[in-house]
C-alpha cells in the first residue's frame, strides 16, 4: 500500500510526509503523493520507464551504531539512484519502503530523512509513496522510477571484441572508507574525508545520461559488487573477457602506514565494492570522442574487450596475471 | 540493482528466471527482464501509472513453520496488486525483492516460486527484476507497476455526503481463516477451505477497473487492515462520517460451536483484516446503476456517507453505537 494514514502509524508517516512528501506534491510528474493506496506517476512520450529496487538492510549493508543515519538515508537513495545511472537514464521518482522498531522514530529517524531528502533534491528524483511496518531491525528497500528516450537505455550486454574499457573516477575510495570504519574503536566523524565516499555515494546520472545520449557506450555497468566482479557482467565467459593495463588503473591512495592494516590500494580498487562508479565500453570508432573527464569526473581507458575467455591482468613485470571475480557475493 | 548473474547468488537468480522470467520475456511491455542493471518497461499512450509497494516479512505477515511456502509465494502478489484494484487499474510488472537464507533456496523456494508464478499469470502481472540478498529471516518486498487511464483513477478522498457505501464480497473471512491456523495445534492442509481467503486472496482486480471506466465509484479503498480502519480513510473525521446498516453487512459464518474459541462473526468482519475486498462509495445519482454481483462477486450496499465525525452503527437495539477502527496497525 501507499502510505495509509493510521492511528499509530500516521505518527511515522507525517513524519515522512513532512520531511519529503511536500517536495514531491511540488512534482508535476507525481499525480498523487502520500496518503492512498498507490501513487499516481505521468510518463513522458517517447520515453521508457527503468524499474530498479535495492535492499538495504540493518546488519548486511549498514550498522546501527557505527553509520550515522543521515548517511543510511542518503545511500539508500544513492545507490539505487545508480542503477538508473547504469542505464543512461534520468530519476523520476522513489518508493520509500520502511521497517524500524518503535524506538527509532525519533531522533535516528529525523537524521534518516535528512539524508534522505538531501539525497532526493541533489539528484531530482521525488518520494512518491512507500510502506511501513514495525520490525526489531530496520529494513529499508526502495524502488526507483527513471526514465530514458526509447531505445537509449544501455545495457549490460552490447560489448565487442577491440571495444575499449572505460571507467569513471577512483576505485577502491569506498573500500577504504569501510576498512577505516571497522578498523575504528571510536566513533569517527562522519566528515573525514576517507569516510566520504563509504557514507555519501555519488551516483554518476550526469555521465551516464550524456553517454546515453551521445550514444558513446557500447555496454554499462554500476560498480556495486567490485570491478573484478562487475566487469564479468560487460565480458561475459566463455565469449568475452579483458585484457587491462594496470598503469592506467585508477586506484584509490592509501598512505604507507595504513597499508597492513587496511589492505593495498590495488586489491581495494579490483575487490571493494559501493564506488558506484560507472564501468563502460566504447566502440573504437567513437573513443576519439571520449573527452578524459566529464564534468570535473575522471574518465580512465583501462583496457580493451578480448575474445575471451578470460580477465587479464597485463602485469609490470611482465607476466599476465588472470583476474578472477573477487566482489562482494551476500551468499558467499 | 536488478537481478544480477553471480558466482554463488546466482543459483538463486537461475531459479528465479526459470519460474517467472520466461514469462516476462514474452510479455510486449517489459523490454528487458532479469539480467541487467534495471528493468525496461514501455508505457502506453495516455495512461498514468500505478506505483505501489508492499512488505511482506516473516514474523510479521506470515510465519515460516505454518504458512505453506507456495502461499507465502501467492500472497505476496496479490496483496500488492490489491492497490492497484483499488485505484481502478491494471497490473502490468512486479519487481521482487527477496532475502532468504541459504537453507531456504531449495525445497522452500520452488514451492514459493510456484505460488508467486500461479499469482503472476492468474492476474496477468510479469516479472521484470528485482533485488536478492542472504538473510536469517525470509523478507519479501513487492512493487507493482500497474496503469490507468488518465483522470480514472479512483483515489481514497471523493466521497460525499449522501453517497452510498457499498462492499465486495463477505467480510472477516482471512480473519476466520488465521485464527483457525493459530488455534490449530497440528498441521492444517491448505486445501481447507476455511483457509482460503487467508492463504490465498484473491484482489478484485476486475470490479475495481470496471469500476473506474465506468466511472462509479466516488472514491474507494481495499480493505487490507480491517473495515473499521480502512472506512475511516474515506469518511475521515471530522467532516465525513458514516450511518452503517447492520442488516446489510456482509459478514463471515463462522459455525456456533467455534465462536468460543474463534470469534464472533461480527468482530473478524468488522476488524479483521486481510480481506482485500474493495470498499467505495456510489453517488445517489449512479446508485441505482450499481448491480447486486459483478461477475458473481456480491456487492452489498452497507450505509451512507454522513457529514460526520463519527462512524455510527445503526444497531438493532435501536441504540446507536460509534465504531471505533479496532483494525492492524503494526505499531499498536
Amino acid at each position: 500500500m501507499c502510505f495509509a494514514k493510521r492511528v499509530r502509524e500516521s505518527d511515522l508517516i507525517d513524519k515522512i510526509d513532512k520531511a519529503l512528501g511536500r517536495y514531491a506534491y511540488s512534482a508535476r510528474e507525481v499525480g498523487l503523493g502520500i496518503g492512498d493506496d498507490a501513487a499516481l506517476f505521468r510518463p513522458r512520450a517517447g520515453h521508457e520507464l527503468i524499474l530498479t529496487c535495492d535492499w538495504f538492510l540493518e546488519g548486511t549493508h549498514f550498522l546501527r551504531d557505527k553509520h550515522p543515519p543521515d548517511s543510511v538515508g542518503w545511500k539508500c537513495l544513492a545507490r539505487a539512484l545508480s542503477d538508473v545511472a547504469a542505464m543512461g537514464g534520468v530519476p523520476r521518482c522513489f518508493l520509500l519502503s520502511l521497517a524500524i522498531p518503535d524506538s527509532h522514530i525519533g531522533r535516528w529517524l529525523n537524521h534518516f530523512l535528512t539524508g534522505l531528502r538531501r539525497a532526493s533534491r541533489r539528484f531530482g528524483c521525488v518520494l512518491a509513496g512507500g510502506d511501513t511496518t514495525a520490525r526489531e531491525s530496520i529494513l529499508i528497500n526502495i524502488t526507483v522510477v527513471g526514465e530514458v528516450r526509447t531505445g537509449h537505455a544501455i545495457r549490460r550486454s552490447g560489448a565487442q571484441d577491440g571495444d575499449s574499457i572505460c571507467v569513471s573516477g577512483r576505485l577502491g575510495e569506498a573500500a577504504l572508507g569501510l576498512r577505516v570504519l571497522e578498523a575504528s574503536k571510536h566513533a569517527i566523524s562522519s566528515r573525514d574525508l576517507r569516510l566520504r565516499k563509504h557514507l555519501y555515494p555519488e551516483p554518476r546520472l550526469a555521465l551516464g545520461r550524456w553517454l546515453a545520449e551521445k550514444r558513446l557506450a557500447t555496454s554499462m555497468i554500476d560498480i556495486s559488487d567490485g570491478f573484478s566482479t562487475d566487469l564479468r557482467h560487460l565480458c561475459p565467459a566463455p565469449h568475452r573477457g579483458a585484457l587491462l593495463a594496470p598503469d592506467c588503473f585508477p586506484a584509490v591512495e592509501v598512505p604507507a602506514r595504513l597499508r597492513t592494516r587496511i589492505g593495498e590500494p590495488l586489491d581495494l580498487a579490483l575487490h571493494g565494492g559501493d564506488d558506484y562508479e560507472l564501468l563502460f565500453t566504447v566502440s573504437r570508432r567513437k573513443f576519439p570522442s571520449l573527452p578524459l573527464t566529464y564534468r570535473g569526473l575522471k574518465i580512465s581507458p583501462i583496457g580493451y574487450v578480448t575474445t575471451g575467455p578470460h580477465l587479464v591482468w597485463d602485469s609490470n613485470d611482465a607476466k599476465h596475471q588472470i583476474l578472477r571475480p573477487g566482489g562482494w557475493d551476500p551468499f558467499r
